[in-house]
């Protein structure tokens, strides 16, 4: 059950792109499973993957090929991860790279895969060869709705959003869709995205607006701080617009446009947590600098304390008290802190607030939306992370999903 | 439900050292909730306390008390943990003190409080103070199975654990009792443990002996990673017995016992661990040094989703691998990593291990105790963390509790 979130009913084209889904039966029966993306000729790609050490075979070919040069195809498959598979994988992973690189008239390299599914289970290659020639024959600009749902393993919601900016030179579109419910489940894993837009950027400078958007949107959230073999979150610039951003201005209201699309497919992800009945940003404020705010609002929103107790709508301060305590900041006075929930001021002085009444704290608690906001009161430094509650649903998604 | 947990039938009285319970009735009906241990006139004392900075008020008194000069009386209450209360917490948990002073005719400094459960709510001194004459009357030192019963929570199993220890001079006797179903529950909060001995130990020395203790027992379990406001360890070395460690193989064999009493007594505190139905050592080997291990054994042993596959019984080795991967260990290989589960062979090089079958996997997990050994072979240092599993009744233990 996704809190407060409504797929996108129209995702309009971005001018140079082109999509192209299809079912390969990897894993699904009945449903697109398979999806291709041609970023154009001209198209400059950043991506960002993964960081942690165990990650899959498409992670490391997707890596290897952006390095080599001039990627322009994208292909993306979900039910299979790819993960856990060794040398057998890497191969299965440049397999189906050479056989896009066939079929699209392309240098294999020039083609980045990415998987998505069930860990350690090998990836069906002749499926997606089979399937190729027909996802090819298929593309099209009009059809991010149906790459959204290609990508959906344990998603409940197709994610997708889009913003338009006008610029100097003219306007440019932005089209985004994401997959993932939770920050990983690395059974069925992952959190992908793909965002395109007709801007013209050098790739330097498009990883450059993305590493910047990214830290305030995906890197800030969080269902229960695993990360995935699989994440990786691309964008791709074709550049069919003309429309530069050489004027310091319109890079700046670029990278707007860019902060909010990925902070709201970031956010559709964690109101589609695995189990999710709230969704909470944990507003720290106050911090001495960005990093320590930063710690309190990670310990605070992976407290599985504070999240049964979020789940259960009940106003604990002392667990979200008893989190800040333990996020390890240097001569740290509770004494200080300040919390408030939507508004209604629930402690003072590190204590119940005064005029703090348990029907005040149930009310503010009751909402399916809450705003946390921790005031250390050391500094100005600011810091928000996103988070969903620990619910029984959690448990059950994640003990059963193999069975 | 406690995982192959038993309560001892009989915890030997510890010369020297005095114990007596009574219902105060601070918050449960019909069971004792207060508890005063006399450790001796001549007692050593050593006392470790939660990091938290969100310490409730009787820590704060007792580590000023402690630092103050010569502590011989603990005084413990179930059902409030006079935390969260502000300068007015202090002032009761310095109340409490003074009125134990007076009835044992003892320097309120003397006096060490403790307190245990609901965060946030003043404590009832005078319930304490009425308690304290029957209380003192009271003492004798058989009454260990009725202390440990006094402090229990939401325990399910009595807490308690016993050596006796031959040394050059002497027999000496170690008994202790512990208490806490999860490293913190801030509601009914804490981890507390007490253990008595009737050796002649210098405070001194008896710290460094708990510090080493605990660094492999109390210090390396965990249920939820959450850090409670109360919780605290406290070591009583009478000296009633005469028996000193002067001679190195006496320490030797003194800490030998007190670290497999800690050991015991954490162990029971996992085992007993909120909703658990598995009891998990997380062992890592062949780590570059300890800090490394550790924290791969924490990573490991803290994953939610390593958890819920655990409570299902799920060989979901992806999840092991992945938390593996994602606990921050510089130039990893995680192509060299193997790991067993009971002894069965379930990953090496870092996926699949040939030999492994679905059915071998899932008699492993079927166990109700579990030893995941992790070989990261980078060297020669090993860690083991305790834990348990994460289920539906962890959820609902921690999101019904204050209703």
């Amino acid at each position: 059950m996704a809190v407060a979130l409504q797929a996108p009913t129209r995702l309009p084209p971005v001018p140079g792109i082109r999509l192209s889904t299809c079912a390969a039966g990897i894993r699904y029966r009945g449903r697109d499973d398979l999806l291709l993306i041609d970023a154009g000729q001209d198209a400059a790609i950043a991506a960002l993957f993964t960081t942690n050490a165990f990650c899959a075979a498409p992670v490391q070919v997707a890596r290897e090929h952006l390095a080599a040069g001039a990627p322009r195809w994208l292909l993306i498959n979900a039910g299979n991860a790819n993960a856990g598979t060794g040398p057998a994988g890497v191969a299965a992973a440049r397999a189906t790279c050479a056989a896009a690189g066939r079929v699209c008239d392309a240098d294999p390299h020039a083609v980045l895969p990415f998987s998505t599914g069930v860990i350690g289970e090998p990836l069906p290659v002749s499926l997606v060869e089979d399937a190729l020639p027909c996802l090819y024959a298929g593309l099209r600009d009009d059809a991010w709705l149906a790459a959204g749902r290609a990508i959906m393993t344990t998603d409940t919601v197709l994610k997708g959003a889009t913003r338009t900016v006008r610029l100097a030179a003219g306007t440019i579109t932005l089209t985004g869709i994401a997959k993932g419910s939770g920050m990983i489940h690395p059974d069925m894993a992952t959190m992908l995205a793909f965002i395109g837009t007709d801007a013209r950027i050098d790739s330097a400078l498009l990883r450059e607006l993305l590493l910047d958007a990214v830290d305030r949107s995906f890197n800030a959230v969080t269902v229960d701080g695993d990360t995935s073999t699989n994440d990786a979150l691309v964008c791709m610039a074709s550049g069919a617009s003309g429309v530069d951003l050489a004027a310091p201005a319109d890079r700046e209201r670029f990278l707007v446009a860019l902060d909010s699309l990925c902070l709201e497919l970031a956010e559709a992800i964690v109101r589609d947590g695995e189990g999710a009945t709230k969704f909470v940003r944990v507003i720290v404020r106050g911090g001495r600098d960005r990093s320590e705010a930063r710690r309190v609002a990670e310990t605070v929103a992976l407290s599985p304390l504070v999240k049964t107790a979020l789940f259960a709508s009940d106003p604990n301060w002392g667990r979200i008290l008893a989190a800040v305590g333990r996020a390890g900041i240097e001569t740290f006075l509770i004494e200080r802190v300040r919390v408030t929930v939507n508004g209604v001021e629930i402690v003072s002085a590190g204590g119940r607030a005064p005029d703090y009444t348990e029907a005040a704290g149930q009310r503010a608690f009751a909402a399916a939306e809450l705003d946390i906001v921790i005031d250390l009161a050391r500094g100005d430094a600011e810091y928000t992370k996103y988070t969903c509650d620990f619910s029984y649903d959690y448990v059950r998604i994640n003990a059963d999903y193999r069975s």
